[in-house]
C-alpha cells in the first residue's frame, strides 16, 4: 500500500508587508543597547541574508484556524474527494490561535477540531487533532498520515500546517522582520500504485543541546516591563546546527529510497533564511560529489517570508499549480521534502509525484 | 506484531486543594450574577454531581513539561528500557506549559522536545512531538503509536499525558473547582505475541455543532475587564453529548475486538464527572442487557479531581500498582481505556494486559 499526495491547496494572506515598513522600528540587540546603524542599513543587511523583501500578514479578523480552513477547502477541492470520507485532519502548527490584540494562546478546542467544524464534515470518523512539532510539523504529520495509511487504520488524510507568526513577533527584534503567516494543505491518500508516492521518510529531534535554540522570550525592549513573551531564537547557533545536520539528514533519506541523486528534480526546502538554504544545498549535493543543479530549490522566502509549518506545503502548490516561474513538476518526477526548526527538529520526506 | 504497554509511571502533584479551600471564593454565574446561596451549598452539590473532595495542583516552580517528564522517568524505569531506544516521545497536553504568574501559553519548543531534553535522551532519531486532542490526548497518543508500531516504523513509544489546569481556571466560576494537575506516562513495545496489548481500538471526532463545548472565554466576574481568557464549558451540553456518544464509541469497540463484555475486567474512563462516567458505564452495559459488574471502574476523582489529559495514564498507573484500594489488573486481563474531552473527542482501546 502506497502513499500520495492527491490534492493541494494554500492560503497565500493578502496582506504586503515590505521591508520599508520596518524603517521606523525601535530595534534593539538581545542585551536592550539600540544599534549603532541606521534602520536602513539593518534592513539591507537583514535582505542580503534573508533574501526577505516582503511578508505576508493576515487580517486582524482572522486566526490560524481560519487560513488553515481556507488551505483545506482549496486541497479537498484539488483532489476532488467527498470531504466526509476524511479519516484524519492533522493540523501542524505551533501557538493555536492567537486573537489580533491578545498576547494568549486558544489551543482548546484544537485548531483540528476548529477546522473540522468550518469544513461541515459531518462524520464523527473523521478524527482531528493538532501536532506540535516547530516548523517541520506539516511534513511531520505527512510521515504520520503514512504510517495511518501504512498500517490499515486510515485511507484518506488532510494535512495541514498554519501559521500566524506575526500574532507572537517582538517589534523591537530585529528577526521579527522573517516571521510571516501562512497556509498549506495536502490530501494524502491510499494507494495500490507502489511506485509512486512515499519512497522514504526520515525525523529526528535534536533536545540535548538544542531545544531552546527557539523559544519564547521577553522583548528587546527593556522598558517594557510587561511578563509578556515573543517568539525569539539563537540565529547563529540554529545557521550552524542545520548546515551540521539538515545535508546528513536529507542524504539518509534519499539512500534509504534508493534513488539516485541525479534522479531528484526538486527540493522543498523549509522557506527559513535564504543564505542558509543555499548552504544547506549545497552542502547535500556536495556530500554526493555534486554541484547543486540551477532551478532544483524553488524559493518563495522573498515575497513570502517565513511563515513555518506553511512554507513547504505552500511551496508546493505553487510549483505543482505553475505559479511560480521558471519551476513544475510532472508525474513521475522524484521530489525531496525537508525542514528544520524548533526543537529542534528535522524531517524529510522522499517522494515520487 | 502486537503492541504492549511495558512501563507505567505517574506524577500526582503533591498540593492538596480541598473543597473548603473555595468557601471564600467569589463565584458568578455565566451572566455575572452571583449566586442566591452560599458557597457552602455551591460546594455541597459540586461534590454531589463530580464526587470530587479535592484536587491536585503543582508548585508554582514546576510547569506541565516538568511533571511530564518526572512520570516518564517513572515509566521508563518501570520498563525496565535503555531510554535511548525510544523512537517517539508524544506529549499529549492541551495549553503548552503555563507558567505560574503568566496568561500566556508556551508551547514552542514542544513540551515533547523539553521533556527529552530533561531525559537526557541523546540520539536525535527518537522523535518528539505534542498532540493535542482534549482530554482524550494521552489515548490518541496512544492509538497513534500504535499506528507507528503497526507500520513498522516504531518499535518503542513514550506517550504522555501531563496538564497543569489551574494555570487556566477562572477562579471565579464554580467550575474551577473540577479542574486539577497531574501527569501520566506509558512505554509502549512492539510485540511478537499477538495474543496481548491492542486488540481494538476506535477515535471520533465531534466538531459540527460541539466543537466549542469547551472553550477558551471570559471570566464570570464581569468587573476584570481584561482580555483574559480561561477555561470553560457548557457543562449540561457535555453531559448529554457523553451519554449519547461515549457509550456507543465504547460498544463499536469492545464488538470490533471480539471480546465478550463479560470477559472485561476494569474499565479506566477519563475521570470527568462521577455521576457521568456511572451514567455513561451503566449505559455501556444496558446496550448488552446487563447490569455493571461492581468495581469494574476504578475511580480517582475523589481525591484528584479532573486532570485532563492525565486521569486515564494516571489511573492505570495506581490500579496496575495496586495503588488503589479494592483494584488490581493481572496478565490476560481486558481492559478498556475511555474518553471524552474538548474537540468533542471520544476515544477506547481495549488492550489485554
Amino acid at each position: 500500500m502506497g502513499t500520495k499526495i492527491t490534492g493541494v491547496g494554500s492560503y497565500i494572506p493578502t496582506g504586503v508587508a515590505r521591508n520599508e515598513s520596518f524603517e521606523q522600528h525601535s530595534f534593539y540587540t538581545e542585551d536592550g543597547s539600540p544599534f549603532d546603524h541606521d534602520n536602513s542599513i539593518i534592513i539591507e543587511k537583514f535582505k542580503a541574508i534573508t533574501g526577505i523583501a516582503e511578508r505576508r500578514y493576515i487580517k486582524d479578523s482572522l486566526n490560524t484556524s481560519d487560513i488553515a480552513y481556507y488551505a483545506a477547502e482549496k486541497a479537498i477541492e484539488d483532489a476532488g474527494i467527498d470531504r466526509e470520507t476524511i479519516d484524519y485532519i492533522i493540523v501542524a502548527n505551533n501557538y493555536g490561535d492567537v486573537k489580533h490584540g491578545s498576547q494568549q494562546s486558544d489551543t482548546v478546542p484544537s485548531l483540528g477540531s476548529r477546522v473540522k467544524h468550518l469544513l461541515k464534515i459531518k462524520n464523527p470518523n473523521c478524527v482531528a487533532y493538532d501536532l506540535m512539532f516547530g516548523c517541520p510539523g506539516w511534513v511531520e504529520g505527512m510521515i504520520t498520515s503514512h504510517a495511518y495509511i501504512k498500517s490499515g487504520m486510515a485511507k484518506t488524510c488532510l494535512v495541514i500546517g498554519a501559521e500566524t507568526l506575526s500574532r507572537v513577533v517582538d517589534q523591537h527584534d530585529r528577526d521579527s522582520m522573517i516571521y510571516s503567516d501562512g497556509a498549506g494543505a495536502t490530501i494524502l491518500q491510499a494507494t495500490d500504485d507502489d511506485d509512486s508516492g512515499f519512497m522514504a521518510h526520515k525525523s529526528a529531534t535534536f533536545a540535548y543541546d538544542e531545544a531552546h535554540f527557539i523559544y519564547f522570550g521577553e522583548s528587546n525592549n527593556q522598558e517594557l516591563n510587561d511578563a509578556r513573551r515573543y517568539i525569539k531564537m539563537y540565529g547563529r547557533k540554529i545557521y550552524n546546527f542545520a548546515l551540521s545536520n539538515v545535508p546528513e539528514a536529507m542524504k539518509t533519506c534519499l539512500d534509504e529510497s534508493g534513488v539516485d541523486i541525479s534522479e531528484l528534480k526538486k527540493i522543498f526546502i523549509h522557506q527559513a533564511n535564504e543564505k542558509m538554504d543555499e548552504a544547506i544545498i549545497n552542502r547535500f549535493y556536495k556530500m554526493y560529489g555534486k554541484e547543486a543543479p540551477e532551478g532544483v530549490m524553488p524559493m518563495t522566502i522573498n515575497k513570502l517570508g517565513n511563515s513555518s509549518v506553511a512554507t513547504v506545503p505552500t511551496l508546493y502548490d505553487l510549483v505543482r499549480n505553475n505559479q511560480l516561474e521558471g519551476h513544475s513538476v510532472s508525474e513521475g518526477d522524484v521530489v525531496l521534502f525537508a525542514s528544520v526548526g524548533a526543537g529542534m527538529n528535522i524531517n524529510a520526506i522522499v517522494y515520487k509525484v
